[in-house]
């Protein structure tokens, strides 16, 4: 998986969705994760411009990693007012087209694709896990279910430290994220109106997890599949280990989101 | 891969050929490595009894790993002799059959699947690289290229602190491992007759890698494949990374070896 993780999925379908005109006047979006890298890997396979505005406090590593794929990188006050305002004026002064990290139907059809592979390569699967930040994936993931194989449930998985879907879901309407306090650090973001719905409409459950499973989980999958997985893609793995599900006998699928991790400090380390 | 490293397709095939009144009186063997617990599983897939000789200083989760796997530990002195005399005193007693880690056609016919298996995935490849140490997947490799895929050249890989092979080779003679001095632990140990042979008729060369490149290798393929290998599986991986092979332009396949690391020092830390 280029870039290391399931973004790339759905910034490419979005970058690939833009009219002639539209690619003239290139790409913008605020990220510090992995949907910025996706984002301007994807600009540049289809020759247009991206523009990523980044928290002036976010790791130098990050933004080199974006400038590498060719990006413009603009930095702004660490505010999602400031990311937002920053944005909204590139795109007032250049046309560019802002793509939402995950509240965009391009966005969430690229990500669909995880599910739909994974039920192409294994049929008839009872279940899919998948984590839930801002959605884009698990509604995806819902949406290929539904379509490719309907009889599939699919289930959420995030955080208990940041549990915003699974009350959101609870409560009928979104609630934010409470502040971060979770090593899954790709899953901090509330979801979103079309997410939200989405979810709503075709998730069966949302799973939480401590955080303890989740650092056990990610070394048992390190460990045991030889497959370097980030926290975040640990969660819905922590989901079966921790127990709650009753699935025993059952065709689960687990979607493992993204490998983006920091090898010089493991979780597990003190 | 079970038990996280390629010496479970030798020991699966040593096993696997034993005659019911083999299998009776079980297998032994002397390892602290990846073939102690590749022994272990295998017999007690088949349905016998494994003895492993241990050094006494192998550290308890090794000795708790072979044991996980069902066989018999017996502690001896920290020495060659000890673990050779220790392994035909049990030999003797108990009529068992001693399984070489490599010096065994069986062991090579089974290491040899890697090689067939890539061949078959990824057909017409110029070359194939392997990491060596006793000669067992090497000299698998090599025979396997030489019945399925003749044109494809077979190099294998060496530290440079441990370059007992490439000295081998080019005496003509098996010449002993110099004291340990690399990190790739898995390739310590000198070649065997029947390894020497085969690797001396049907591999092209022997390439010999550095301790840091061997580091950045591993790195490297943690960082953009996300697949956890250890340090002698990162040795091919160097040889093609450091340069001194000229095969830009060709079709290369790396055999990954293993992915057995203590997760909890890294090389590249501190």
């Amino acid at each position: 998986q280029k870039v290391g993780a399931f973004k790339f999925r759905g910034a490419c379908n979005a970058v690939f969705s833009l009219s002639a005109d539209e690619l003239e006047r290139g790409v913008v979006a605020h990220s510090s994760g992995n949907h910025a890298q996706a984002l301007a890997l994807a600009a540049r396979l289809r020759g247009t411009r991206a523009t990523i505005v980044m928290p002036e406090n976010a790791t130098a590593i990050k933004v080199a990693a974006v400038r590498d794929y060719g990006a413009e990188v603009v930095l702004c006050q660490p505010t999602q007012e400031a990311r937002e305002g920053e944005t909204a004026r590139i795109v007032e002064e250049t046309g560019a087209s802002l793509i939402h990290p995950f509240n965009d139907s391009r966005i969430v059809a690229g990500q669909s694709t995880a599910a739909q592979e994974l039920l192409e390569d294994v049929r008839e699967l009872d279940s899919i896990l998948a984590p839930v930040g801002g959605g884009g994936l698990l509604s995806g993931c819902a949406l290929a279910a539904y379509y490719y194989s309907p009889a599939t449930q699919v289930v959420g998985a995030e955080p208990a430290a940041a549990d915003d879907a699974a009350r959101s879901l609870e409560a009928g309407q979104i609630l934010p994220a409470r502040p971060p306090a979770t090593i899954a650090d790709g899953l901090l973001t509330s979801l979103g109106e079309l997410t939200f719905a989405i979810i709503r409409d075709h998730v069966e459950r949302i799973v939480t997890v401590d955080e303890a499973a989740i650092v056990e989980a990610m070394r048992a999958v390190w460990e045991r599949m030889k497959i370097l997985i980030e926290p975040s893609s640990a969660v819905p793995v922590a989901a079966l280990l921790q127990g709650g599900l009753e699935v025993r006998g059952e065709r689960v699928g687990v979607i493992l989101s993204g490998g983006n991790v920091d090898l010089d400090r493991l979780p597990w380390q003190t």
